[in-house]
């Protein structure tokens, strides 16, 4: 970590993000390249895997996302005249490395698990193969991506499966960078929340996206009634409204007269919840409103949620806990070269011995290895060539990139990560979705 | 929360970032703003003021970043044509309402608290006064900006102080979405990070980079002795070597035999860094390497810091624990409406009345008041004019945004912020410095 370079001044007082992805990665993987270009070693061939070593404290099971992003990103990885003078201007490497990565361009073979799919500890969920350069310089886009939005997919899936039949809501947005806010509407969705209030998630991702009013809208207005009669007059009685700015019960007495029991939803965002919802919905249904729906939104992860099972809740806005990945921010995620050519051009596993951080040398397959019922049992993971499937072990690395060419647009489209998010929790075991504090639901066994 | 838009599909299958800020914003800012529009409170002047309720648990004191990202994002705060068009397809807003937003700018006064400036509890470290319109708009980009960057610089201003007269390195790219890790390097430097391994943050902000080679680069070779050597050769005896691949004696060893005893440093990354450090220095020293720097960066955070105060460690390197927040990873800041005028004109105070989640009405100063010695003794909030300057307050609301337009450059600039912050921690009380759980270091006042 010696070599310090002085930066670059910024060339405007406040840059826009770039549409590069180039340089979101860190100073080292250039470095590496400059060694490896100057000692030969650059063009060996690697394999690259990105794996957890563990799963969150306690949590039994991941959730894969930020695939599709990845691809996305890896087409404009491309070092342009503005990337390469930043990095010439501040030293970073030297002019050979500057003409091979103005010229970069990543020609090698990628695959993963699908987006949407389970994980577990040691699960290779992305393979990159490729000369050593071409690979080693994707790590830190790599693992921001999977590491970012497989966290909050893992929460979301906790979320989504504690409120059962009832839709969650991803309101997050404020509490996490605004573009990692995005990006977390996305992983939301994948792990089945049904809306978000992300309106760039919205454009950019095709995500449904929802909301009313806040506390603010009421307190603009002189009172809540007139509050109440401006909302629906714009946005129609099928509207939520905010009942917990002044008075609860006295806010559903004017909801109710305002906006008649067509009445969409009424939220409820602070105090007791469960007591608070039962009371509203007595009063609703004693005022004839028996189809107007009870939404909360106070600080929920998924216990709150599962604690919130037996009362008359319609609707979850889940905000913090889920874009701060429930405790879990980050999956933990690496990416470590297990294999490489010699000299000959035999591919050798490779492996760090010391005592902790070890990993396994090889390439890998994965399975998921399921009973007769169909119910996982095992996620196997061997060296070499996969064994002749019984019918019950499911392959679970699919071609994302072949040649440099992205080959697996199906494996990552939204709504297919969603559907395949629902088939893998449905083949989990029972004991995957308690909440509580445990093992993996299923054990990894290396072949 | 019922108004679920059927989204538009995205333009592309994969889109990049957007240039405009202005849909990084929840669905509900907007039907406010149409529910606001029709029933003419929309023109209502308003005070927004976004603060923290409480500190992360146990925490002394927090620190504001972030306004420098903010005030540039205001600036390409736009509703342009196609993020117009997204509004209209997804049937977000009304016409009407879409009339407005394409003209919107935001043309209001905004002041906060310095980038780099302590906070407590309650501190108003922004406010945002304009018609209702203009501000509410702001509030989601508002608050993921300054939650997710005020997060980071709290948890960075521990870890240097921890460290001491020690540089920290921010290595945390790829554990933390990868616009967020830009963001975050940015955040770290202000809070007294040396330099980070993020290159876009060098080339956007201008934030000093570094970085040598991970356990690939030694993998790769077909020994340590390969890899240290072309690693020398192509960044000269200052690099820093990677130790901990095999075993950390025998790659010291030969680490000085390849690059003398001029060799920059050497880097552990697993293992008991404590003992280990205390090996290598004695094994360097024996060696002749007395210059020979010891870089340890292996789950660090501010207690692991702390703990390796007596070891001979000379820099450490931060990754997960900083992006993350060190256990607080946002900052919980929320933006609300604290006044707004009546049908006459006056300005009102109004707040929120029920039992949890309650503010403090009315547009606020702050001052932190200081003892004749120059420590601080009192964050002090109170409602209209502040008192006369004794000489031992501080003002801490600085202009940002005069009708519009950005005039306090000078209080956000990163090199101004990263010399704030120090001194604002020089004149916290000792207190605020423990690690440990306890109180804010200075009581919120409200006068």
């Amino acid at each position: 970590m010696s070599s310090h370079s002085p930066a670059p001044r910024p060339t405007t007082a406040y840059a826009v993000p770039a549409s590069s992805a180039a340089l979101l990665t860190d100073h080292y993987e250039l470095t590496m390249v400059q060694a490896a270009l100057r000692s030969g070693a650059a063009s060996r061939r690697c394999v690259f895997e990105t794996f957890a070593r563990r799963l969150p404290d306690g949590r039994r099971y991941g959730v894969v996302a930020g695939t599709g992003r990845l691809l996305e990103a890896i087409e404009r990885f491309r070092f342009g005249d503005e990337e390469i003078a930043a990095l010439r201007a501040a030293d970073v490497v030297d002019a050979d490395t500057l003409d091979f990565l103005a010229g970069y361009r990543f020609q090698g073979d990628i695959w993963g698990y699908a987006e949407g799919e389970a994980y577990f500890p040691g699960s290779p969920v992305l393979v990159v193969e490729s000369d050593f350069a071409h690979g080693v310089v994707l790590e830190t886009l790599v693992l921001s991506i999977l590491n970012h939005d497989s966290a909050v997919a893992s929460a979301a899936s906790r979320m989504t499966g504690a409120a059962g039949t009832r839709p969650c809501i991803e309101m997050g947005s404020r509490r996490t960078h605004e573009e990692a806010a995005v990006a977390a509407a996305r992983a939301a969705y994948i792990a089945g929340f049904a809306t978000t209030s992300n309106l760039e998630a919205g454009r950019r991702w095709g995500v449904p996206t929802a909301g009313t009013a806040a506390h603010a809208f009421t307190l603009l207005h002189d009172d809540e009634r007139e509050a109440f009669t401006a909302q629906v007059e714009a946005l129609g009685v099928g509207t939520t409204l905010l009942v917990d700015t002044y008075d609860v019960p006295r806010a559903v007495e004017i909801a109710v007269e305002v906006a008649g029991t067509d009445l969409g939803a009424v939220r409820l965002d602070s105090g007791d919840l469960l007591v608070q919802a039962h009371e509203v919905r007595e009063q609703l249904d004693a005022l004839g409103a028996t189809g107007t729906r009870i939404v909360v939104t106070s600080d929920l992860d998924e216990f709150a949620i599962a604690g919130l099972a037996a009362g008359p809740v319609d609707a979850y806005g889940v905000g913090t806990q889920l874009v701060t990945g429930s405790g879990a921010p980050t999956a933990g995620m690496v990416y470590k070269l297990v294999a490489r050519t010699d000299d000959s051009g035999e591919m050798v596993g490779v492996a760090k011995a010391s005592k902790d951080k070890t990993s396994v040398g090889g390439r890998k397959f994965a399975l998921r290895r399921r009973n007769e019922r169909g119910t996982a049992e095992a996620e196997i993971i061997g060296i070499g060539e996969a064994p002749a499937d019984d019918g019950d072990d499911r392959a679970l690395l699919v071609d994302l990139v072949r040649d440099g060419e992205v080959v697996g647009g199906e494996h990552v489209a939204l709504a297919a990560a969603r559907e395949r998010h629902e088939a893998s929790m449905a083949e989990l075991p029972r004991s995957a979705h308690q909440l509580s504090r445990g093992e993996p639901a299923i054990p990894t066994t290396y072949l």
